[in-house]
């Protein structure tokens, strides 16, 4: 499946077949795909959690306010942003310094950059997650589409309440559910989007 | 290009060849795929400004630091959110109710659960706005990737001085900024990312 295609047939599935699981090996995959999103010098500042035991689900659905997504998907990964972005910052850019793809001097500048940049601005570290998180949910969303699955993003759950089911330390986030699955028959095709002269500019 | 292919290929590019350029008319594909991208309630609460003329990206570098991917890709959108994130929602929504995809009752409900969840809620309403934009903007470069474009996301910007520069209104949030054009050699590979073991969690 092309990109495009991908991009145009990915639709925000609501009925998931429940008797169909996923191997964790695909589980894996997908999270490794989404894994290769981009971030802020690299920083990868995300931490996902693939729910996909019956206990697993019924605490997240309950979290949820009892979304039948959560329960009857595959799986549904809590994408986090985690915080502070530049945390482990150094080590998550060394394979990069080592195979002399990044100079040991730009690395160095880059960590000191967003430790300037974030350090005691919790207002930032916190949308810096939330842009990172959403980047990896979007490269999650399409990579489950390119392997023929079905998803759908939550933005709809109690934070606090997932939180607490997953412990969930402080330097975790929760910015998006994803559910992930084999669709249900029933399923309306995407949604309309709005004329392009209402989104786009030239300058 | 496959889905996964793309996902995986996709690096962040430093050097565009400054001499190509793209029609308008790629510009509006890719502002189109980007804009499949989901959004809660299919707010749609995003706005694209392609910076593509000697102008526009000369205002735009300098509110970038002089970065020079600014000046040298043939374009580079601004990636806004739009506050707050139902207004228009109604009207967004009636080619799904014409359509039959969405029955008007629940459209209308989805109205009322938005206004409700983000009227004089201006953070809820920023991260609402920082979420979409940021899943519009992956989807672009996936976009990009997929037509055989070089991309790259920026988060470093003055968002005051893009705001000054192309008198966006205050319901426009600058979230990123993603030039796209055709790669110059010596641009490093996609860099590596952490071991699935630090970034997966199974429940």
């Amino acid at each position: 499946m092309s990109v495009a295609n991908a991009i145009e047939s990915r639709r925000s599935c609501h009925l998931f077949d429940p008797e169909q699981a996923l191997d964790d090996a695909v589980i894996a995959r997908l999270a490794t795909l989404a894994s290769r999103a981009p971030s802020a010098y690299n920083c990868q500042n995300w931490r996902f959690i693939a729910v996909r035991s019956a206990s697993g689900k019924a605490a997240l659905a309950a979290a949820a306010y009892g979304q039948r997504k959560v329960s009857d998907a595959a799986v549904t990964f809590i994408i986090c942003g985690t915080l502070p972005p530049q945390h482990g910052l150094a080590a998550a850019l060394q394979p990069a310094v080592l195979r002399g793809d990044v100079s040991a001097a730009l690395a160095a500048s880059w960590v000191s950059q967003a430790s300037d940049t974030f350090h005691d601005q919790p207002q930032l570290q916190r949308e810096e997650a939330i842009r990172s998180a959403s980047l990896a949910a979007m490269t999650l969303l399409l990579a489950a589409e390119g392997e023929g699955l079905a998803s759908c993003p939550l933005s709809g759950f109690d934070a606090a309440a997932v939180r607490q089911a997953f412990a969930l330390p402080p330097e975790q986030l929760p910015v998006l559910l994803v559910s992930i699955g084999h669709a249900a028959s029933g399923n309306a095709p995407q949604k309309p989007r709005k004329a392009l002269s209402e989104l786009l500019q030239l300058a």
